[in-house]
C-alpha cells in the first residue's frame, strides 16, 4: 500500500485569477514526483455530478459540497485531489474543510478583481458588465476571500510557474509532496 | 506508490437480495488483506451527490452514473470502490462499465423475487404491494438482470459468507485481491 498522504488542494479565487493555470502546473509536477493526483475540473463535475444545478447561491454551494465529498474520498486514499472551482462562499468552503480536516489545503489565488477584469481572457467580465451573464462572481455575485488560507498567492507581477513553485514548496514542507526527482 | 489494482465492484440485485450483507463481508476481508476499499453506500450517495433526484427511471439512472463516476476516479487510483446500489436498468450499468473497462466487476446477487419478498427484512415489499411505496423495483418497477455479469451469486440455501468467499476467490483469480494473511 502507498504511504503517500492524500490531500484536497483547493484553488479558490475570481474567474481569470489564474487558478487552473497554476493548478495544472502543480499537478504536472506532483505527477512527475510520483504522486497520485486527480483534477476535479469544474465543468466535468457539473456534467457528471451536478447536472441540473443552477448558479444560485444554494446550488453553487451544493456543487461545492459534491466536489468536496469526492475530494474527501480520494484524499483519504492517498490521492491529491485538486480543484480550481471558484467556490465564492466562505461558509461552504469551511464546511468542506471540516470534513477533510488537516488534509484540506486552501490556496487563495489572490489576483485582484481589477487585474482579472483587465485581462478578461475569456471575455466573461465584459459580458457580465453588459448583463449578458448574471450571477457572475465579483461583478453581480459576491466573492468572499479566505481569511486564513493555508497558502495565499499574490500573483501580481509574477509568472504562474513562480506561484506553482510556492505551492509545491509548501506541500513539501508540510509532508504532502516528495522532493523533485533530479 | 501502490501497485494495487483498483476496481469498481458493483453488487446489483433486488431489494433484500443480500447485496449489502455480502458486500460488507467482502469489504472487511479486502481491508484485512491490506487493500484500499471505499463503500459507496446508496443512502450516503443520495445525500451527498444526488439530493433532489427522485426514483423515476431518469433520476435513478443519473444517480447510478454519479456513483459510477466516483467509482471510476477511485478505481484508477488503486482503490476498490464497492457499491450495492440496486441499479435496476441494464443500459446504465453498461454505460458505467464502458467508462471503467476491465476494472468493472458486476456481481449479480441473484436472489429471486419470491425469496426476497418472503424474507422482506425491512417490510418494504409489503408496503410496495399495499401501494404505500411506488416505483419499487421488482414490484412496480422493472429489474433487468445482468446477462453477462462477471459473477453471479446463487444465494438460495447459502450463507452470506459463502457468497462473499466466492467473490473473493474470483477477485484473487483475476488479479484484484491479494491472498489472505494467515
Amino acid at each position: 500500500m502507498s504511504d503517500d498522504r492524500g490531500a484536497c488542494l483547493w484553488f479558490t479565487g475570481l474567474s481569470g485569477a489564474g487558478k487552473s493555470t497554476i493548478a495544472n502546473l502543480v499537478i504536472d509536477e506532483l505527477r512527475a514526483r510520483g504522486h497520485k493526483v486527480e483534477l476535479l475540473d469544474g465543468d466535468e463535475v457539473r456534467e457528471h455530478l451536478s447536472k441540473g444545478l443552477t448558479f444560485s447561491k444554494e446550488d453553487r454551494d451544493e456543487n461545492i459540497r459534491r466536489i468536496g465529498y469526492v475530494a474527501k474520498l480520494l484524499a483519504r486514499n492517498g490521492v491529491i485531489a485538486v480543484t480550481a472551482a471558484i467556490a465564492p462562499y466562505r461558509a461552504v468552503r469551511d464546511e468542506v474543510r471540516s470534513w477533510i480536516g488537516d488534509d484540506f489545503v486552501e490556496v487563495h489565488v489572490a489576483t485582484s478583481l481589477e487585474e482579472c477584469e483587465a485581462r478578461d481572457v475569456k471575455g466573461l467580465y465584459a459580458k457580465a458588465r453588459a448583463g449578458e451573464i448574471t450571477e457572475f462572481t465579483g461583478v453581480s455575485d459576491p466573492y468572499e476571500a479566505p481569511e486564513h488560507p493555508e497558502i495565499r498567492l499574490e500573483t501580481s507581477g509574477r509568472q504562474p510557474i513562480e506561484s506553482a513553485s510556492e505551492v509545491l514548496i509548501w506541500l513539501h514542507d508540510h509532508g504532502f509532496a516528495r522532493l523533485p526527482i533530479d
